[in-house]
């Protein structure tokens, strides 16, 4: 299975078709976030998809980056990352990175969770 | 037992007493991360040590934080992450954050571990 | 008086009502900044309010942190800081952080002098 | 000639009049834009407009500066650099502040790029 | 009085002529920061030398810029902050920006007041 | 040719055999930089490497990746970017970033020049 294949199949497992379809759309650079970031990177053993998603988590938070947080506050859900845990990572990341990008990251999550309610 | 007690308690769970003196020598900050990240926030269930550090370690690479990275690394192996998983970490966090913070972090992974091996 | 409601009065002395309900809607990491960053931080002596509103406004601006400036832009008009002064910390901003932050921040200030002026 | 008439005429070579309302509507700090940064900096020999954009724009995709971005992705192709070079210089990005900001970069490429085609 | 001449009068009000030799042997960078930041920005009326100080060291904590804090650490000493209210700072910092920049930055400030103290 | 020779015939035409080793040291991670970013990336056409160097210096600058600089500024001297342009760049980076970074960078370049020099 060739590195695009097998990051296709990563990233399904990790988020879902929808996400997929948007990655695509960014041509050469979703091509390499196919490639490297799910067929390399996230396919090597070593580290639960659960522990991979606490660390995707915590540092999106921290580094404000809220564009991709929804995702991968969903993909963690799927990993099987509890609602509660998800709650803990933003409210201890205040402590390393500050209240201001913990207050945005409580609110998405909200959204995300609220989504799954439905 | 008090916030303080309760804290420091906590920390020495987490990190040890040498790490203890020196975020005591930081005075009423000092006592603001005994107090309130060990007291309070690293006090709460819901999320285990190891999820916990694997978390901070992660923030703090991203954030390219290299004065308190080695602490939570020490933290992390004293918590039970492995030195592959504390790899796989760091690996990944470069999709995140760029390779340069992965790049000095992974030097200060290779020093602690080091220091394991003696 | 225990820490949230020292917090609690601390906060409405320095933002207002409206505030605190959306800040008390974040759950326990609401909680936190009542009674850590307002019950703890804000409630010690040692730096007026008006100085703690220009050190909070400048840091905001730098990090470029967007959602929480408005409100801090209303807590210095509060606390006595002055609409020139507010344009000064935010010029001054430019030369420590780039003009980009100071740009989007120039442009959150004139919102908010809009609205007193209502 | 005076350092704001350097400046506006430099601004305007490599932005254009709608941009330069933009600016100056910000009062003293787009006055301090103006002479500044278009006066002083980019009036200088030593560098050319293009490599300047080329510059510009790796920050402020690095730095996650969105609101700054689509004048400077307007700027490059005015100042000659291509839809591919942009591209290329996005990607890149990736390799050193990581993928999200990336991401959000590619996005508004490409509605820069369909204003121009209309 | 010319911009650089005006620039360096306030510099040597606001820091000390070591400083001074410092930034001068920037070069180009040098003289843009006496005449843009010192002679321009710091000569504006409106804001107080002890609330440019405040700012300043608010931001360079924030922004983790450990290289440049220690002269405004001094410039704030020397503008009449009192080192009470650079600890009060650097506290509320870490509500802002988290504790780990905060921790490194009390450090700073105690290396500078025990030069003082000699 | 597969990636990691591709890369490293890239990274070697780039850079150098003792910056080779320094990334080879850091195992996987390091192999990562060899595939992804020399091999995929930087081997792209589209873009020159006296261009990707400009880019790579700017975003180094202003994320004050010092540890990285040192290392792209001897690969820009060597892809036939002046030692004028890198002052410009980093001059400008002031601009986007803040005069803090450009004053770390600017010191840097004065060591890699005078390493020329001998």
């Amino acid at each position: 299975m060739d590195r695009y294949e097998r990051g296709r199949a990563r990233f399904l497992e990790v988020h879902d078709e929808k996400a997929f379809a948007a990655v695509e759309s960014l041509g050469d650079l979703g091509r390499s976030i196919v490639e490297f970031v799910y067929g390399d990177v996230y396919s090597r053993p070593g580290l639960s998809t659960h522990d991979r998603e606490i660390a995707a988590v915590a540092t999106l938070v921290a580094l404000g980056r809220s564009s991709q947080l929804p995702q991968h506050l969903r993909a963690s859900l799927k990993a099987g990352v509890t609602a509660e845990e998800l709650h803990e990572v933003i409210l201890q990341t205040a402590t390393i990175a500050g209240f201001p990008p913990a207050m945005n990251a409580m609110s998405q999550l909200r959204t995300v969770l609220s989504e799954n309610a439905d």
